[in-house]
């Protein structure tokens, strides 16, 4: 059976194919529930799918979570994106007087609606002014811990060594080869 | 053919009702979709509501615009509610410098999936330190443009001669018995 991630984004299923070669991109537009619960927006979309069609499928959501706004923006980090840009998100931070954040990847798998799993990675990291070329929407404003450089100024090699995207498809990938 | 008022909130349905006797209460749990223009969440429900049955349906969004956060939160109102809560909220303008804001509420109507309409109240104002007793969510933020008073230190008829939700049903109102 194909392994189907379900995606819109070319960048994310790209990143996300060096890792695990097998998988086929498929666009599917899935109503995306508002929650504060990144788990929950992807299960609703997971059934989704497989109302629509069977298959195995893998659907990712990767947060951004400010100390400074308890949590937020988390999966709502799209909209802080598009209404203050990454610019205004580094302002707020610093007007807030607190940069501590972290970005955390969850991939939800399903087979069928009673065969839904959960792999998370997660890094730490800190909100800085943008810095670097502009490629994931926020990686020019997140320097993860122990690096004095953010997302963006690293190669993709680089990244994807640390990223809570690969930490994530590394757990996925274990479950799926046992 | 009953007008069903479709929330799980008794104070809004009580509000409504004031204005709009006719109006029964209906709990239906349908899906929020995260969308910053809030005629597309209402629109989404209204649409799902009439898969299940047929009916007239009203649904009402209220969300809080800020200028300093350039349309945040909008919709997105009750999950800054749930991280940062209404002092956390004040906080958070305060530090960015400019309390300017908007209170919108949206009504849509709709008995059959071709026959949508929207009907939007909005008023000016301000956001403060939470000041009156605790009801509405964010009332105790929000004064509106030429009082001295936030909505939460305002009697129930007081609010209800000035707030945006009034305006949106009287156009509902209007539209009803034209």
């Amino acid at each position: 059976m194909t392994l189907y991630f379900i995606t819109g984004n070319k960048n994310k299923f790209l990143e996300v194919k060096k890792l695990l070669p097998e998988i086929e991109q498929l666009c599917l537009d899935l109503p995306e529930i508002q929650e504060i619960d990144p788990r929950e927006i992807i299960r609703y979309k997971l059934l989704e799918a497989l109302k629509h069609r069977d298959g195995e499928f893998i659907i990712e959501d990767t947060s951004l979570y400010f100390k400074c706004l308890n949590g937020l923006p988390g999966p709502l980090i799209k909209w802080f994106i598009k209404t203050i840009g990454v610019d205004g998100l580094a302002r707020l931070v610093e007007a807030l007087g607190d940069d501590r954040a972290e970005a955390r990847t969850i991939i939800g798998y399903a087979k069928s609606k009673n065969e839904v799993y959960f792999f998370e990675g997660s890094v730490k990291g800190r909100i800085v002014s943008p810095r670097g070329e502009e490629r994931f929407d926020w990686d020019r404003i997140f320097q993860p811990e122990g690096y004095n450089k953010t997302f963006a100024e690293m190669t993709i090699e680089e990244k994807n060594k640390i990223s809570m995207r690969s930490i994530a498809i590394r757990k996925l990938k274990e479950f799926l080869e046992s």
